[in-house]
């Protein structure tokens, strides 16, 4: 391509280049295992909430009638009760890197930051009573941080990060230090999709003396992690977005094997107790990762997420990064040919080892071109303050759709 | 009845009497909409996990298809966003006795719980440093204090309550005074199904200036309250028993207009901000009862219990609570007839007025015998140390049903 193409020209060039990788597009098959959603053109926001399967419709069908109608309350004996650190193990052997034992599903991402902050800080050794934070980390871990340093009167370090390189071990390294209980940052960005060094900055948290917590909201599914190679302590993730669990799926915690024994959260609920059914008069933490919960688990909610872990563990996560990582790309193609030339910019990474699974692209009219995209079927997300963030969940997502979603905002772009 | 009756005849005669009553049961037809579970005698456990309604298969279903794929993302904006209050408002208005804009559905009852707790702790005046709570409610919500209590440095005030009464007025006001934050009660005992005086209770932690919890898992939907009218502060509820959402359906939690803007609880999440989307850098609550939130909420799981509030919007909660009061009643009659001469005892309150919807028999060999009836495909709850719990979902439950089973634990006991 040379900057003297035509939009017209560039875009009919990539519109080419779409279909060509489609053809060649080995998990293209599993397109066809999600719904169809009529009048969308393209669906940009699978990093925001992930399409249903197919399968699901049959697996939550499945689920009321030789489940729930059929086992009714022995269902928790028989199979429920275990779900929890079943699906947990699940997610870690696809997608995380981590033996079984570590990893647990329940609540929502912020109730378990919150559960495992705490558990953090109470962990911690006296004097230690900071934690490391980031500017740009999503809003609910900064909201949950503040809101624990305000009632502890724990101490924040706030990194300000860059937006477009994320947290780097050098602004860790220059802030972790003796007093420092826990860092706690994103691995892939949620604005930028910049991913951080995990096996770096854990290391400089270590070597700090401090706990290390990462957030996989924007990896888990899309991104694969290796969290017991790296030492992770802690780690948590959302399952609505990369693992298509449906709206308000409940999320997952990390702790680290070593650690699981050592630590308490605060939310006593009999779930987590050694034994629920004992009822007795005090609460003794379950030996496992199963002390992470509190309530009665979300069963029912589990289900659909457990149909994408098996597309996942079909397709093989390096398979669907690298299908990633052509997306992406497709898209940093389409900006340079088009986009760049009606005044956007490029908010993500141009490597494409520091890049996750969307691309924020830059506009001043972001608002108000999303807005219009939607009208016309094209379903990116806004970012404050000023960001199209094209997410392209793997599995679900077609290179001739990337390319007809940009292709309306380019039109749009130039009126 | 006479005590020279048989077993065989007494059964015999109570086989009857179920059949009558069933046939002049205005609430019979109701139970068509819960699906069957091949094999099953009698589900006696209705008040640990209701079954599912027939109406949940298609409403689950329309929900993946018309909501969450034909939607994608646009369904927060147009729809799920407002749901939690939604559904909250719904559950208030049909069994709560509470006026819109209280209650609000997320997370489980115990991380409810521990947020309430919080919240009324961070309330209450300096020195009120004291939680009223109960030797027999529900673990969770004893595990849930004694964890506060421990992080907060707060004493508990415990009622030591008679097992067949629950707690009484008398013993809260023995205890309540000018150092009581709170106090935390169940409506409904777990165990004896003992009904608590709500106003008179209420009346007297507000006499000694404080704060009034009620734990309502065991009244929700079979048991009508009337919270505005009592003045309550704080309840929470279940949604998996008497509203048939499905394992591990989220809870819901309710604060007294007047209190929402002066109470704030420490799971900081962004859905419990004032705008979500804003994702600034510091956390404003949200100004309505929303602020009870903090992760994504749950709304796939969210959607069975609308199947079951619509199901008592038509029957009525006041029809309802008096089918409810005829079945236990008619398990007293079991009890009287045959269940008291076979080595049982009555763990619940014979008055009508102060029985919630299920009743427990005592028996030495309660968990032995429990076990011998699931075999039999009759169903209820074991209750350490020696109860079998009956518990009767008004709507999905048939006189017939509750004799069936009955009548082999009858057998069994013979042996």
């Amino acid at each position: 391509m040379t900057n003297l193409d035509s939009p017209t020209a560039a875009i009919a060039r990539l519109t080419d280049s779409a279909s060509a990788l489609d053809a060649a597009d080995p998990l293209a098959a599993y397109r066809a295992e999600f719904l169809d959603t009529p009048g969308v053109v393209a669906y940009l926001d699978g990093n925001s909430l992930g399409r249903p399967l197919r399968a699901t419709r049959c697996s939550l069908d499945r689920f009321v009638e030789d489940e729930w109608s059929a086992r009714l309350i022995r269902g928790w004996d028989e199979r429920w009760m275990s779900q929890p650190c079943a699906v947990g193990d699940r997610i870690a052997s696809v997608l995380l890197g981590a033996a079984p034992g570590q990893t647990v599903v329940g609540d929502s991402t912020s109730v378990l930051i919150y559960k495992l902050v705490r558990a953090a800080i109470a962990a911690a050794p006296a004097g230690r009573d900071e934690i490391v934070v980031d500017t740009d980390n999503f809003p609910t871990d900064r909201f949950i941080v503040q809101g624990i340093a305000d009632e502890l009167g724990v101490t924040l370090r706030w990194i300000e990060t860059d937006l477009l390189h994320g947290p780097q071990p050098r602004d860790v390294a220059a802030v972790a230090g003796p007093r420092t209980a826990l860092v706690l940052l994103s691995h892939v960005s949620y604005r930028s999709a910049a991913i951080a060094d995990m096996g770096a900055i854990t290391a400089i948290a270590h070597e700090a003396g401090a706990l290390m917590m990462w957030d996989l909201c924007h990896s888990a599914g899309a991104v694969p992690t290796e969290l017991d190679a790296h030492g992770v302590d802690f780690a948590v993730g959302c399952t609505y977005k990369f693992l298509n669990g449906g709206p308000g799926a409940p999320a997952f915690a990390y702790v680290r094997a070593g650690l699981i024994g050592d630590i308490e959260q605060p939310v006593h609920g009999w779930m987590g107790a050694a034994d629920p059914f004992e009822m007795g008069f005090a609460y003794t933490p379950a030996a496992g990762i199963g002390r992470m919960l509190s309530g009665t688990p979300a069963i029912l909610a589990m289900q659909p997420m457990q149909d994408m872990l098996a597309l996942l563990e079909r397709a093989g996560i390096q398979a669907v990064r690298d299908k990633s990582i052509a997306l992406t790309g497709f898209v940093l193609d389409f900006y340079d040919a088009v986009l760049e030339h009606l005044g956007f910019r490029l908010d993500s990474p141009r490597d494409a080892t520091l890049r996750g699974a969307h691309v924020t692209l830059g506009h001043d009219q972001a608002r108000e071109l999303t807005a219009a995209l939607w009208k016309q079927g094209v379903i990116p997300d806004f970012r404050t303050p000023n960001g199209i963030r094209v997410g392209l969940s793997p599995l679900s997502t077609s290179f001739a759709e990337v390319c007809a979603g940009l292709a309306r905002l380019a039109g749009l772009a130039e009126r």
